[in-house]
């Protein structure tokens, strides 16, 4: 389907060139908006604009569903605001309302104000856009409880929403309060007078606008939800928020955790332009200057034990290495669990002691092993002593501080995530060198 | 709501010691399967049983849905063979053919032959776990082109297609070949007389039956499917993969891809048992030892050199610190773009091209950095030059083997995420050590 794409970003192309703008619509509107927004993004930047000029407003709305939120941006800008407002008319109403935040507030007000759909979506500029009222669609279908599954079919028929999320149907009760939620499946298959009361259940799992999407996308998931409701504090349905979503933010965390790890910006990819990256990567690296300026004042500190031993120089990116990497290694698993949900703070005391004794273990094993090469290979047994001894103090540093920093991250209420690599690696760095050169001293000198 | 599961948890415990199974069952069967799953598994072992005999044939079969493959395998070894087909058989056949799959075959085929939905699991079995055959189910609804609208209402009415993924129905030809797709949505808001021909969609998107299960959840997310038929080479659809197995798999591949570059298992939990654990992660702490002494042969080959010059040793943790967490940065990046798709092989110039360049310009400002401290601090300018020059050189081996490593695992077909951090920062160390000591043994003795 792909290796397609690149072939009719091609023959688009000189369709463009050679102003055969009949065919190149034919061939346009007859691939899917995904598709289209991939090869939109491949085209020469010069014919951008000629093929945007191909799409209707529906063709440009689905096309702006579909690109990445920088590329929609880009897009974005250049679009006349009266076309704009009519091409919002057309979208799913979180992607719009998405759009018209990023908008500066005297534009936004004048693009909403010839929006036919302003009613709807202006709700949904209210919520932060990462909480399940910034992602929630006001796409629903509601009922009521007394109608019967029959009628409920004609009046679908009626109203012919358009929307594939009429996947769930919402009953409402007299004053219009969420009461319960009944399959488009379920209702289909019941006999055709049964009143919906009968057919819909009642546990309606729903969360309120302020929920972090996060949260939201873990609740799908876990209930296997296709859609969650988002109801106000009196239980009236705002908008409900979709697998769709669920899908990119667990994929979206899961790239922030690992970029955050290792201090990238969540934003960063391989072909956005040198000066880009540079400016976005530079700042975690010039942390890491500091830090490895602390693991070299350490080093520093024992200038006069390495002159004499110079053997002992030769363990320091063992002893520093296998700590970190051990360290990372604990970072990484309870950064991914609590992002997962399967670690929690009042988990912290287990998580901790099961930690350290795995940095136990690794420290007893690795210390011996790595004592017996010193003292095999440099023919000195104090040496071998103390490389395995600070071998062993720095895995139960790499265990403690592989779970503390996340989980204290965590405490402080920031991202577990944050460059918590980094820091892992600085500990294990300036007490692996700590206990390697200090020991040292007072036993090889 | 999952705090309720551990207040719920200590009032199920007292239920069962004080042998209130009425009071229990009925506590049990009104909480969702999702929530009963965790609180099986926070039950106090002894009373784990009796818990399982609280539920009827379907409820286990739900329970086990939702439990996690490891506790899964427990309960079912525990469960009488005859039994375990009865439950199967209520099972969605997707998760009945895991369960089978994981039995050893003789017991498979005596459990098989008692189940009433063996004709449907048994095709299941013949594929590979992570391909599209391996996860798809084969609970689909399918209708033919020349049916009325409202008469395929009817026919699901009487077929009762009690699978939450009747959310497409599947439109075959004469002969059985996949012909096109029509959602319930459609289906239900069009006028009762229209023939299905004229509602459904002929451009489906399907997969065969080998297809890798990321590659299915990857068009899932890209198209924003609810379910993606698996298809034979005659079309004639075999399964479908739903929209919760592609959400598993994004979750389950980000979480593998975190955890190899740090060599970590990928079915690694903080909560399993120190042994478990330990034996899981030692054997790429032990790749990493040997990849440290390859650093510490390095460092010893300078001996002399560090004997005379002992301020050399102070940077060597900076030069390959900061080569490594650089380093870092760039697998990280290449390894998720290359699981999102966005990296393809064919980029692989583009990339190396990017990231040695960024490998330049960071070498040229850290190593001005760097070198300008090392000058500074240890009063001597040729270290200074030195240890400026070790950060230029390291850091583009850095971008270089960064975007390498992934790429050149993955054009082995092996995982581009595997232990590729080991392998990164061994390269990082021993050529950082080299360029460094190697310098000052030419320029500072």
């Amino acid at each position: 389907m792909e290796q397609d794409v690149e072939v009719m970003t091609k023959t688009v192309e000189e369709l463009l060139r050679g102003e055969a703008l009949e065919e190149a619509v034919e061939l346009v509107s007859s691939i899917h908006p995904a598709d289209q927004a991939e090869l939109f993004w491949h085209l020469e930047p010069e014919l951008r604009q000629s093929f945007l000029a191909l799409l209707s407003a529906e063709g440009l709305a689905h096309l702006l569903e579909y690109l990445e939120d920088e590329q929609r941006a880009e897009v974005v800008e250049k679009m006349p605001r009266a076309s704009l407002a009519r091409v919002l008319d057309r979208m799913n109403n979180d992607v719009a309302a998405d759009i018209l935040h990023d908008l500066p507030p005297s534009e936004r007000a004048r693009v909403l104000s010839t929006m036919s759909t302003a009613t709807e979506v202006t709700p949904l500029l209210e919520h932060a856009e990462e909480s399940a009222g910034g992602i929630m669609t006001r796409g629903f279908v509601a009922l009521h409880a007394e109608m019967a599954a029959q009628d409920a079919i004609t009046y679908l028929r009626l109203r012919q929403p358009n929307v594939e999320e009429a996947y769930y149907l919402y009953v409402m009760d007299a004053v219009n309060r969420l009461e319960g939620v009944v399959s488009l499946r379920q209702l289909v298959v019941a006999p055709p007078h049964t009143p919906i009361r009968e057919i819909m259940s009642r546990d309606v799992i729903s969360v309120g606008p302020e929920t972090d999407q996060e949260e939201c996308a873990r609740l799908i998931q876990r209930y296997r939800l296709r859609a969650l409701p988002v109801v106000d504090e009196d239980r009236r349905l705002l908008g409900i928020t979709t697998m769709d979503d669920a899908m990119a933010v667990i994929s979206e965390e899961a790239t922030e955790d690992m970029y955050r790890i290792v201090g990238l910006p969540a934003q960063e990819s391989v072909f956005d332009p040198v000066t880009v990256s540079a400016r976005r990567r530079l700042p975690w690296l010039f942390l890491n200057i500091l830090t490895a300026l602390a693991a070299a004042g350490m080093v520093n500190a024992f200038k006069g034990t390495i002159a004499q031993v110079a053997a002992v120089a030769v363990f320091m990116p063992m002893v520093a290495g296998l700590g970190g990497n051990a360290g990372i290694q604990t970072i990484t698993l309870v950064v991914r669990e609590i992002a997962l949900g399967e670690i929690e703070l009042r988990d912290a005391r287990r998580v901790l002691i099961k930690e350290v004794t795995m940095g136990l273990l690794k420290g007893i094993i690795f210390g011996v092993v790595v004592g017996l090469v010193a003292w095999a290979w440099q023919v000195n047994w104090t040496l071998g002593l103390v490389v395995g001894l600070a071998m062993l103090l720095n895995m139960l540093v790499a265990g403690f501080s592989g779970a503390v920093i996340p989980l204290g991250l965590r405490w402080l209420r920031l991202d577990p995530a944050l460059a918590s690599g980094i820091l892992l690696t600085a500990v294990t760095d300036v007490l692996g060198f700590f206990f390697l050169l200090g020991l040292a001293t007072l036993f090889v000198v």
